[in-house]
């Protein structure tokens, strides 16, 4: 039975704050759920009997099965569906060893839940299993990150990390060259370069891109070209988007080139 | 002055049934309201007066210099900006001929206001001058699409048309080959296609993709590879991601081959 406490901790994970304190993260509907539960630690689970009936073995700690409205007094979506879920937050180790050999990405920043969701869904489509993320990019178990990444975090891992402090580790001669690659408008074109299977992308912040500090260990900057080169246009594209376009182009090249 | 009845005029166009009724639509903060301000008949500006300085010539119906709380009670915005505009929407002409020398982005269907805005400004950096919309896209003057284009309205425009209707003026063989893309699961390889610089890149609904009567024209099925292509990963692609990784090829390989 669903009692006014368990309503309360429910709607409680709309907070970082609270997500801290208990470790736990919130999902809902029907994919994310059934994309999560198998790679997560479930510790509530609240569905329609329907729901559960298309379901498998499923492993909770605890069930309950909603009664009529349960769902919408506990939903943050506009739109309730007919399952909704808490998870633990999963605790990653970060190998760098392990980073050499991948192409990751880094982001500086990004503010918005919906443009970090969509990163982490694009990342898994193009093989990218770490995402690296300053202390100040918005928290990835945000509630409206977690809908827009529709179940990738099962396959991406996030990190969030002092970017000064995690790239000097890689600063060593012996990790040379170990490309860092990030966009700023004066880079050179990326359908220009040969780029790199291994290594870093950094993306920056919405209105303000990659910041100083991190952009000192950028040793390769790119940049979209526009199309034509000569006609007035946008100062800049959506960072999901340029993020989008240019992991695709890293994966381009990787695929033609058969590496 | 700011009186209540201006204030109820501006918040009513949130809702698109007022837009409609007004013709009219609402633009929030500095970046947005400048860029569009040389290219739209502007019928009202709420502003403080330290905007206006930062402004040259401007051409409004009605200026209000707003005092203290003025653009907080008319915003719409969670975070209000220091001026906002109201304007005309704009009547456009679509010129069939005209679009057969070019390359026009096709929306069939899409829902979230964030991901239309999101296509418009991609739209813009590639150069695509035309989005023609299914009668049942979001509003292209939904105040969220609005902030999320970035002011690239002033340069892309977008139509809403019945799409069977849209399509068959393009089946005389006259108009042939006239190469009209979609990207499906089981579409060909982006990659691996010669694409063209002229013809119809349509892209379908956040959930359930291009329509069925829709698909029927579409002679060129599209995908975009996953990486690497054996490993699992998320269904799919957001859709504004999707359409920007497709526009992207098409104009990276228009520039490679100076076409």
């Amino acid at each position: 039975m669903l009692n006014k406490n368990k309503i309360k901790w429910i709607r409680s994970l709309e907070y970082k704050k609270f997500r801290k304190e208990t470790g736990c993260f919130l999902a809902e509907g029907n994919k994310l759920v059934s994309d999560m539960l198998p790679y997560f630690e479930c510790e509530f689970l609240l569905s329609e009997s329907s729901w559960l009936a298309t379901q498998g073995d499923i492993h909770v700690k605890e069930h309950v099965m909603a009664e009529e409205g349960d769902i919408s007094r506990a939903s943050l979506l506009r739109t309730p569906q007919n399952v909704l879920a808490v998870f633990k937050q999963p605790v990653y180790e970060l190998d760098s060893a392990d980073l050499k050999t991948k192409l990751t990405l880094v982001l500086d920043g990004i503010q918005d839940p919906g443009n970090f969701g969509t990163i982490i869904r694009m990342a898994d489509w193009f093989g990218i299993e770490n995402v690296v993320c300053s202390p100040d990019t918005v928290d990835v178990y945000n509630p409206k990150t977690m809908q827009a990444t529709m179940g990738a975090l099962a396959r991406v891992r996030t990190h969030y990390a002092n970017l000064t402090d995690f790239f000097n580790q890689f600063k060593n001669p012996d990790d040379l060259p170990f490309p860092i690659y990030g966009t700023f408008l004066e880079g050179e074109n990326l359908y220009n370069k040969k780029l790199s299977s291994t290594g870093f992308i950094v993306m920056g912040n919405e209105g303000n891109g990659i910041g100083s500090e991190t952009e000192s260990f950028i040793s390769q900057k790119i940049h979209i070209p526009n199309f034509p080169r000569d006609r007035e246009t946008s100062e800049s594209l959506n960072v999901a988007v340029a993020t989008a376009i240019v992991c695709a182009e890293f994966r381009r090249q990787q695929a033609c080139l058969g590496m």
